[in-house]
């Protein structure tokens, strides 16, 4: 059993060599860097990890990598939500065989409009089936791009039938009023927001913390929030937070995935961060150059890169 | 080489035993069922046939129990898009080794908002992996489910790169429009229509025919469209395109695939037509019993299923 979730977690980047393929090394020393930088868990093969433009194989690869580099299965949540049942399940089973402290599971996402009786019977039947006591779930609401929303009322459905299984939701919506409702039907469950703005507010809120795809180049930023916060110094958390938010908020004036690449190839030797899976692309040189002065007026500094 | 691709082709059910697996014995019935209802092709694994609920081993599975059991190649079209690249590719390899007439192919579907880009090379990049001067797409436009609309300019740009490896379009967005300016941009595209209600006019705009979930259901409806069309009889086709539509607009009033199993199961005597695996769910008996009524009301009559 592992403490309990929560924290500051960065939903990790994949890096890809030049034909494409997964560098499991090359995950390996950034995973490494982050818990370096503050990271207290890593969200590997998530959105932010490009980890559905990845197969199954390709990614349960990644995963017994981590676990064989003897990065600690307390700092891994992998994602392993898959549009078919069986691919979430075979995932899911190497994230346990990793001892990964949760995982991270997107509802199946590509029939849209699908009764809450469908999405609780996907979310049962993947339980079931992996059928291990072991197994904490962080239910993935992203409904901007899964299209399948996770609705407050499946989640508490879930929770009476599986109790402690159903660890906590990562709600990538935006909404806060959605993680507070959940919060207030469900007072024990991990919340994590994917919006790095909405950290602070959350943490107010009773909430976990937060696992995003900025920690990838700012887990300091989010890591001060954090411990401010429960430190009592409200005021530095409140200073740290704006920080963070005005960060968000310059990388988000570009495909996000692509320019947290960037800003790692911008601080790196390596050229392994200039490669997008498609359907993702690498943002060009003019708009990396234009992102890199955003970042330079904001103050931004990262430490060299591995 | 095939024929022209051109006319009727069901989107074929995938029917599961009561564990929720794909049954190849009772697809090989239904499909040779089809085509004896007047299907000219069968578009296996597709949207309807619950293909994103499946792993890409029992896809691969069903599509080589299909050609061992003797389905000409030239009447299968099986759907073979997936998120992730490698495994369109392996699905697509596996339709070519069972000498499928084309593809129908979705873009990666899980990142949303994708640059014209983006969808080029994610289609670029399946090409030149697959590797084989016998491929023939039909590529699927279908942003209601995928979230990822292919642009006619990406079409286009395909088109001149990839020839006639770039053979048609499924467009199930069910906007004439679209399929209209796809036949301006490039005459000889195969445009297919995933919505009934447009086989006929689309024919009449010089398109190739109809892919859609209801041929399951109605195969010799829309098969009498396209015969009485092409036979220059305006008048039959336009009637019998009314009970098409009218069937149609009748069986929409429930989500499609649950509605279509309903349909066959109330005609036939095999329990396997009552399973959708999650996220779908079937209809319950009330809405299945005002279903069938609403058919009967339209006069609709179904030969005995297998």
């Amino acid at each position: 059993m592992h403490d309990r979730l929560r924290g500051v977690c960065a939903a990790v980047l994949t890096p890809f060599d030049e034909a494409l393929a997964p560098d499991a090394a090359a995950l390996i020393r950034h995973c490494r860097w982050l818990l370096a930088q503050g990271c207290d868990r890593l969200a590997v093969l998530g959105t932010t990890g490009e980890a559905n433009s990845l197969s199954v194989d390709e990614r349960i690869g990644l995963i017994e990598a981590l676990a064989l580099a003897g990065l600690p299965g307390s700092t891994l949540v992998p994602g392993t939500g898959c549009c078919a049942i069986p691919d979430t399940v075979r995932l899911t089973r190497s994230a346990l065989a990793a001892d990964a402290a949760a995982v991270l599971m997107l509802p199946p996402f590509y029939y849209k409009a699908v009764s809450d009786d469908g999405v609780f019977a996907a979310y049962a039947e993947t339980i079931e089936r992996v059928g291990d006591a072991r197994l904490r779930i962080l239910l993935y609401h992203f409904p901007q791009l899964s299209g399948v929303p996770i609705p407050v009322a499946v989640i508490e459905r879930l929770r009476a039938r599986y109790g402690a299984v159903i660890a906590g939701v990562k709600d990538s919506s935006g909404d806060l009023a959605n993680m507070l409702s959940l919060l207030s039907a469900i007072p024990d469950l991990a919340v994590f927001s994917g919006a790095d703005e909405l950290l602070l507010p959350l943490l107010e809120g009773g909430g976990a913390g937060c696992i995003t795809g900025l920690c990838n180049i700012a887990a300091p930023l989010a890591a001060e929030v954090f411990a401010a916060w429960h430190a009592g110094d409200g005021e530095r958390a409140a200073k740290t937070q704006a920080r963070l938010s005005a960060l968000r908020q310059a990388v988000l004036a570009y495909p996000l995935i692509a320019a947290l690449k960037a800003i790692l190839a911008d601080h790196s030797d390596s050229p392994i961060w200039q490669t997008l899976r498609p359907p993702l692309v690498a943002i060009d040189a003019a708009r990396r150059g234009a992102l890199a002065s955003a970042l330079d007026r904001l103050g931004y500094c990262l430490p060299a890169v591995h």
